[in-house]
């Protein structure tokens, strides 16, 4: 047991500058598994309703995607609607149903307790608090929030953060945070407040990784047609945790690796509707895009 | 004679949300050759009024700068006047009073004309090709340019861009210039129009360097404090230039080189009002922040 994922599945109606898409599987931990799987088996905690159907359940366990931890409810999946501006930088959330998300109370099957890497996707603090209770001794917590949380439950996102190792976050959640417009600034104040290390995700402009011991800066993989960029977060956590928890030790060397993969697997993940992109990929093209990647950040 | 640049000395009346600097030292061959000036001789063409100080002519002069080839001719120097947002990526031009630069007509003393780098700063493209023309053979020559030439002068530029080797521009000018919103398909188009590379600006996003036989992607230096982005393109070219200039070969290894240290000029331009910024820099700090650079992009 090695890497766990606790978050969302859900149906996402998209609509995007060039299409439009009605109810396709999403989600945090959807998207994050399906770039994971890349690099050894992932396990998933998350919900669904009685409207999800077996099939898709089947799908993530034939891309080696263990769903034991899918508990199914009695009412209806999580559902988002969303709308992308032409820029792609601004989403509009035109709908919200959490549904059997509401009430989710994450249950680690006894198997998972024992997993050595964590990712706790966006879900109230107290929720991703009450996964993080359950595990034994991790050796790598990682957790993802938003602007939300940090309005209404800051601190128990305040207490989340003194118990994770990394937090991933955007430019505006970091700012809002810490009251700096500087992202080098307000990361140094956050790394006061817990976690040892940070990924700042900046959308098109890439990420940075910043930490007690390490600081990298990596821009987006230059994809030359965006489809839809709804869980490019997720899936870059996906890669990088994937990564992480294939690695024989995590140093900085481990991390900044990492960075290169989570870069690839969201490029990926833009070029296509929900998971559609991640879905028929190859590890060989992968390692091509890492191999190019790298070559176009090596000074 | 080895580095040459011809574009504007001028007086800038800058509004930042924090301070206000009225007729400070500006112009884009004055940021341009303060940036380039740590890495040899720099020449420089423009053109300035009476009311212009010898003592700011000879200030140049003791750092470095050839001025010979500025002219003195009756009447006010070029000024500009621009006001930043809180964000800093929004400029609005204020005023502009072209004033002595609005007949500018560049006349290369004799002894420029055989510099083997030219950097022509952004102006109107058939003054920029009147400057090329008098050139002897460079080795290398890069232009600047801005939206107003691609609205109102896109024949010359489109005849500039074919004399080229490089040209520089910023995201929003290679969208206008091609229609495409993708900085890589963008610049594929670009580079079949003339230009062997382009450097493309993405201000705190730092820059791409994209040529036939090269591609290189870069964040901005992290500067804990921005007083005054004015002249950061000028900067960072300067410092591209003048490495360029000192290097034996101009292969992509100098280039992507050339692109650390016009970040680093760049990073002490934007850290002071108008050159101030570049003025008490060491060549030791500028190795410092490279190095600093170079293990922050290294994967």
């Amino acid at each position: 047991m090695s890497l766990l994922a606790v978050g969302t599945l859900a149906f996402d109606t998209i609509e995007t500058p060039f299409d439009r898409r009605t109810e396709i599987l999403g989600g945090s931990v959807t998207h994050f598994a399906h770039a994971a799987r890349f690099f050894g088996p992932v396990h998933v905690v998350g919900v669904v309703g009685t409207d999800f159907p077996d099939e898709t359940l089947r799908g993530f366990t034939a891309r080696g995607i263990d769903v034991r931890g899918v508990e199914i409810t009695p009412g209806k999946t999580f559902r988002w609607s969303g709308r992308y501006e032409a820029d792609w930088n601004t989403r509009h959330t035109l709908d919200t149903q959490l549904n059997v998300f509401e009430r989710f109370d994450p249950k680690l099957p006894e198997s998972y307790r024992s997993a050595r890497f964590l990712f706790l996707a966006n879900a109230e603090p107290a929720v991703q608090l009450r996964a993080l209770s359950q595990m034994r001794s991790p050796e790598l917590v990682v957790a993802d929030t938003m602007n939300l949380w940090i309005d209404s439950k800051l601190s128990d996102l305040e207490e989340l953060m003194r118990k994770v190792d990394g937090l991933v976050l955007n430019e505006e959640e970091a700012r809002m945070l810490t009251g700096r417009r500087n992202l080098f600034q307000a990361a140094r104040l956050l790394l006061e407040r817990g976690p040892r290390f940070l990924v700042l995700k900046k959308g098109e402009h890439g990420a940075f990784l910043i930490g007690r011991e390490v600081r990298f800066a990596l821009p987006a993989y230059p994809v030359e047609e965006v489809v839809d960029p709804t869980g490019a977060g997720d899936s870059f956590a996906g890669g990088f945790m994937g990564v992480l928890a294939s690695s024989k030790v995590i140093d900085p060397t481990a991390l900044r690796r990492a960075m290169l993969y989570g870069t690839v697997t969201a490029s990926f993940c833009v070029e296509g509707f929900g998971v559609e992109g991640l879905e028929n990929v190859e590890r060989a093209r992968i390692e091509a895009r890492f191999e190019e990647l790298r070559s176009l950040v090596t000074p």
